[in-house]
């Protein structure tokens, strides 16, 4: 479906368009311009013509976007519907919080279990899972194939948890560790370091503070 | 500090270039060449000139980087060194998750209330802070100037909670919930879309399997 080429740039600004896209349809809006687009996303209206293009473009001269034609089209680029299967493992408070974000069930993951070692959660229920042994993670994963593992764990754990997660056959690695990891080159790793976000806006507050 | 001319994405890189450095100072490591830590990040030695010329560049020829000094001028340019106090409101799972992350005290961000409307939870002790009642954050903050909030409450709740923070005179947001914030122009808002970057994962995975 989509281009090799398209820059990991434009990529990451996609589930933002998804987004956008999608409270227009909530709001029944089924037809946009360039230009009212990107007064909502605060992007120029060529950077969204240009965006969209790298995909092969949606809209039409005179008439602007179909929502609801280029939702699904981007739903399909993200790979949304595909239904991919997560397991999260850290049953922690972060695991909880992900475990329950609406966001990710609405845009097509489907958590199956949730794993701990600690035996004061196993056995627990969260967000309609149970929280199963950590020791029973292999058997688990090479029986039901999820997709993706989400890794809540203790930056000390990762290393380790990411290494059996390879060896049990999972493909795809979403990390919260604030530890950047060394895996084969087939398997794919999104880091999210929230840090870096926080440091982020202390630098502009920082930025402001001496420019005042 | 900085020059006001440093491109975002620039500024989004220091973080890691901090992260990386401070790793290499735990390892007592003091003296560093563009090509390790190229290697280190995985991106281009030029680039990290390039990023690090931006601030004035630190690098001597034939040398390398002084890794201390470097670490501290990145610590001064993302605003660390201020002592930036934060609270943050919501104290469910993400809240809780956010109080006890490790990485943000050590960034020298210091976590001074945690604020939530539920009763069963006001009182408790979250990562050594008592959770007040929310009907009480006006007074709180008018009182104690903390800088940044960091709002981890629901997506219906953030709107009228963002507001009320930039009327109790808060300038700074990080928000996790999945909305962007329409507020004056003088507040600053870093936006975290959790989804987003578990999408970016699902991009790549089905762009493999698409040329399988």
């Amino acid at each position: 479906m989509a281009d090799k080429q398209v820059p990991l740039v434009v990529i990451r600004r996609l589930p933002r368009y998804h987004r956008y896209l999608g409270e227009l349809l909530n709001n029944k809006i089924y037809r946009v311009s360039s230009t009212e687009l990107s007064e909502k996303m605060g992007v120029t209206a060529s950077q969204i013509r240009q965006d969209l293009n790298c995909f092969g473009g949606f809209g039409q001269q005179g008439y602007g976007y179909n929502v609801e034609m280029l939702y699904d089209s981007i739903t399909k680029i993200l790979g949304l519907d595909k239904g991919y299967k997560t397991i999260i493992i850290g049953a922690g408070n972060l695991g909880k919080a992900l475990a329950n974000y609406a966001g990710f069930e609405k845009r097509g993951f489907k958590l199956c279990a949730v794993f701990d070692n600690n035996k004061d959660v196993i056995g627990k229920t969260i967000a309609g899972c149970k929280v199963l042994a950590y020791a029973d993670a292999q058997g688990f994963i090479e029986k039901e194939k999820p997709d993706i593992a989400i890794l809540a764990v203790p930056k000390l754990a990762v290393t380790k948890v990411a290494d059996d997660m390879v060896k049990f056959g999972i493909k795809a690695l979403w990390n919260f560790a604030y530890v950047d990891l060394d895996l084969p080159g087939d398997v794919l790793v999104e880091n999210v370091h929230l840090s870096d976000s926080l440091m982020t806006l202390s630098y502009r507050m920082n930025e402001l503070g001496d420019n005042k």
